[in-house]
């Protein structure tokens, strides 16, 4: 088994002993190193967001005190939801390689592909436009600011 | 104004006025009243999944001892990413309301239309299957493990 994926694989098995979420762990590696880990950890820390990927993300960006995690592999049991992968694409990472896949992970419970599937009516049903112009204000302002560090 | 915008508004301004990140802030509304409250900390915390949305779930998940937002609204500055549009549909969040849309974020400089139109080739030229057997052995004791949490 790939070394990397073994170490994911130990951090979900902890995770489900504990009964801390789903049998989803992660790994993040540079230059051929950990250089950060995480499992899902929803049930315990009671937050829908602390899913392993973005435990591991967090991990990494603090080891390697950057948001910046160019030149990464992320290694996860489980295909990346779409959080989770919208959290890989801003952090920069350059491949995921995964266990089970959607389906599977549909087959034990989850909603992923349902989320995957969400057509773009229903997307719409589910937000609104709201004060654009004050808000269109305040991106203003940003824009105003000077030395601001981009991500 | 909406008032709750109002106040997404205000913590966006004192994420901009700190410099800890983008324009964008975030508060949870149940029942009429504000269960948390958050901004853009990418910057400050260096962590790219520190969004508005991101730590404003947070914030209401602790308040209400929860990871379920059923019955909860979301006022954010501007029209969420997709990772905070997944983390939005795990917490099981009522609806939406967004000031900006995507497309005036883009116009600011950030990604998130880029990672709406990323197409499936795209997708999988980042991420590969590997040791699915191995992560299929996990999902079957994870499944085989009584008195579980679903989420």
């Amino acid at each position: 088994m790939n070394e990397f994926m073994e170490q994911a694989i130990k951090e979900a098995q902890s995770g489900i002993q504990d009964r801390e979420g789903g049998p989803f762990g992660c790994v993040i590696v540079k230059d051929g190193k950990i250089v950060g880990r995480g499992h899902n950890e929803v049930v315990k820390r009671k937050d829908p967001t602390c899913h392993g990927e973005i435990m591991a993300i967090h991990d990494a960006c603090a080891a390697l005190d950057t948001f910046d995690l160019s030149g990464c592999e992320l290694y996860t049991t489980g295909e990346p939801c779409p959080m989770c992968w919208g959290a890989i694409l801003w952090a920069n990472i350059d491949h995921v390689y995964y266990g089970c896949n959607i389906q599977d992970t549909e087959e034990i419970g989850f909603r992923d592909q349902k989320m995957y599937n969400q057509s773009d009516a229903d997307k719409k049903q589910l937000k609104s436009e709201l004060d654009r112009d004050a808000c269109l204000k305040l991106y203003q302002d940003y824009l105003n600011q000077n030395g601001k560090i981009a991500y």
